[in-house]
């Protein structure tokens, strides 16, 4: 293991993390906040300290997956303990576990709060809570590789590490420029939507805090109601940016390039896009009833469905008393989850996609057990190895679900709620059922139940293996 | 596809259901019950019809293994659907649907039942519903197998469309003496069960219907409190044999074989017994404050976990009043299941292991590219094929799940009852938690949500891939 590489990277992690937590120092300048001060202060020490150990330069240049995997695990874990430390300090959540588990659910875009009243934050804690999502929606190692000056073979361990989906693509030759396109395009649907979002009549406070939530699907809110009191226009808006920000950001790199031919075909992007709408269809029946026309129930049904399958998180309506066919569409739909290369969490739809015909072709060599079919996606054959990985993600997944249910259950609530907060955790939604409802909160599980869950963040964000592989003793063998 | 031949075996299927039908005539002539004369009639149309049929001989011998699957398929729907008649002509159980429902529940050894009161049946019926759980145990057409002398290349084909686990290995190199060798494991089993009872002070007739129920690890028993109010050496011996029957029959063969170091030895039992002991440990000190002492927590826990895991589904105690993290441990016990080649179901503790092995390896690849490990399982290297099936084995399994609890959701019960009834039924277990628990049944489900929990039965208790394949058109066409 290259420990000088990995602490040296870390270093540059803690620098940014300082530069960022200025913003809420500008937030509080401009409303007249006292609490700017403690940003200010943790904003110099992340700075001055992460700047003085980067001066430690590194010889050895031997970077393998396994410490591009160590790295960014590492790097989530002291930027969530770091960012945590104003929420602290503020006073405005008291127990730091709570701070630590609000600030995972922000880098990891989860949107799982401990808090039961948010609208008495003030208003730099509100904002660094919202922009806690934006930077983990497109990932801090990413915006590494693009601002800083490295080179070398290990960016792209990085990159592969920290970008979710079963193969990281690289769209043009050089991983910075990739990195650099990427946040390029992130930027400008962010924008995008801020000025929407004013052009519909919202403050340009709000308008701000709000599409960091949405594009980095986090689904923190300014409102204890969430979005439910905002109007038509709004809502239709953060519906439109949560679809957006749930396709694989390959697809809007290719009609930047102008080929657009190739993003209409995009098989993920329409497997993503036939899956919302046949959910949103089927809950729509199911709830017409309870709605004056079937466009509400239709424009309720797609929120709801963008809001869960993009993992965002954002409620209009208390889904919690839909109808059990309608719940049980919504639980698919956490499964499924969003694009790779997106913001989105979840299994991905391409792991989705690739499980089915996984399975259509283990029917079929039982049929004709002589006949070697490969797997296709996205118009090219699936490799075993490759296929062999998806189906180990998600016995993973499984386990990690199955024993996370199992730990959280000694707290003795209900196996309902208990289920909907790991799902909703580990594929970084947010709300669940039950007491986790969108009208509820985590506050009342236990600091080990909280442990669990910030785990279960943490591994759903990083797409399991980077930090399962922190507890595998072999890494930490001499020599290896 | 070989019709002629599929259909000559179903119609030897049909004549042996016709035999088996017989034995509750004769439970009718002992306790004078003027049903035996319903059973009588279905037995001797059943027989008659069936031998008719049989005289259409085959001249095409072609018999792969997708005609070994297909006509596992349709010989299970068929002895379901007749042997549900008696239960709907007796009047015993009104609807059709229910007692088909009723039927694949015994014939899969899940237990769940639609019933509401099983003490008013008569013993007749009360005979034939425990008796399912016997021929479906072992396998019906692993007995056909055993007494018919039919030979040529497809009976290893038959034997692994009906056998439970990952790989099925004949005991001995004929499957016909492999099939008699397991019938007759099973019925020393079976007999040692219903002497032990006897001599706990059970009458005959009780004793032979709950031995039926237990080694077949179905769970249909005689009183509605289940196994609650026999006495302790009762539930001891229940207990007993539960587990007996949840492991590996291979391991009595070796036994019988005299080679006991190779039985001791066995990966999968080993496994099994250290998941059982350290759930039944673990639930112990959860439930320790409700009881006398701790042995009797003991007790009880083994027998609701042996019940669980074996896929039996007797009951003692109703665990739905236990705390939710005793319940979560019953509900990761559903998931495990019992050992390959046992009578219990459930994904089978041999592909637990080896999924569990499996990530262990993709851990281990990503730290080391290069390396190639392969896995081992009873002291032999895994082909990657192996792992390929067990994972799409998996994801077939996570599929059908979910599919299943959207479907009956539209049912609108609560989603822990929806949850486990799909649980319990797809690993043939019976008893969920809520609505479907221990003291609870499936007959308020629509006869829709019924049709699928019993499609959930026939695929488990066939391991997925047969049924599936009844559905795949590629099978119907011609010269294929």
């Amino acid at each position: 293991m290259n420990y000088s590489m990995i602490f040296y990277i870390l270093s540059s992690v803690l620098t940014f993390e300082g530069v960022f937590l200025l913003l809420p120092c500008i937030v509080a300048l401009i409303y007249g906040e006292s609490q700017g001060l403690i940003y200010l202060g943790v904003a110099a020490a992340s700075i001055i300290l992460g700047s003085i150990a980067r001066l430690k330069k590194t010889e050895n240049k031997v970077f393998y997956s396994k410490e591009g995997f160590v790295t960014v695990s590492l790097s989530w874990i002291v930027i969530s303990l770091v960012g945590a430390l104003p929420f602290y300090l503020t006073g405005e959540i008291p127990s730091y576990i709570d701070a630590v588990f609000e600030t995972v659910s922000g880098f990891t875009t989860t949107g799982a709060s401990i808090l039961s009243d948010i609208e008495v934050l003030s208003k730099c804690t509100a904002f660094w809570r919202c922009f806690t999502h934006w930077i983990g929606g497109m990932g801090v190692l990413v915006l590494i590789l693009a601002l800083l000056p490295i080179s070398g073979s290990y960016n792209m361990h990085l990159m592969r590490a920290e970008s979710p989906g079963p193969s990281v693509g690289k769209l043009v030759p050089k991983v910075r420029n990739t990195a650099k396109m990427l946040y390029g395009i992130y930027i400008v649907i962010t924008s995008a939507e801020i000025i929407s979002l004013v052009l519909a009549g919202m403050p340009l406070y709000d308008s701000m805090t709000l599409s960091f939530a949405t594009v980095g699907t986090g689904g923190f809110a300014l409102l204890n109601s969430s979005i439910a009191s905002y109007n038509l226009s709004v809502q239709l808006i953060i519906t439109l940016f949560m679809l957006v920000c749930s396709i694989n950001f390959n697809v809007y790199y290719l009609i930047y390039a102008r080929k657009f031919k190739d993003a209409l075909h995009n098989e993920e992007m329409r497997s993503f896009l036939i899956i919302v709408l046949s959910i949103t269809v089927l809950i729509t029946i199911n709830i017409r009833s309870g709605f004056e026309n079937i466009f509400a129930a239709f424009q309720t049904a797609l929120f709801q469905v963008a809001s869960i399958i993009s993992t965002t998180g954002f409620a209009t309506a208390d889904f919690n008393l839909w109808p059990e066919f309608s719940k049980a569409l919504l639980i698919f739909a956490m499964f499924v989850g969003a694009c790779a290369g997106s913001t989105g969490g979840g299994l991905k739809v391409s792991r989705f996609v690739i499980l089915v015909k996984a399975v259509k072709n283990e029917i079929t060599s039982i049929i004709h057990p002589r006949c070697v079919k490969k797997v296709h996606f996205e118009g090219k054959s699936i490799s075993d190895n490759m296929i062999k990985a998806v189906l180990s993600y998600l016995a993973a997944y499984v386990f990690i679900v199955a024993v996370s249910f199992v730990l959280i259950s000694i707290d003795n609530f209900d196996a309902g709620t208990n289920f909907s907060a790991v799902m909703a955790t580990f594929n970084n939604i947010g709300p669940g059922i039950g007491m986790v409802g969108p009208t509820g909160n985590y506050g009342a599980y236990s600091n080990f139940s909280k442990i669990v869950l910030v785990f279960d963040m943490l591994v759903g964000r990083l797409e399991i293996f980077p930090m399962l592989i922190l507890f595998s003793p072999r890494i930490y063998k001499k020599g290896i």
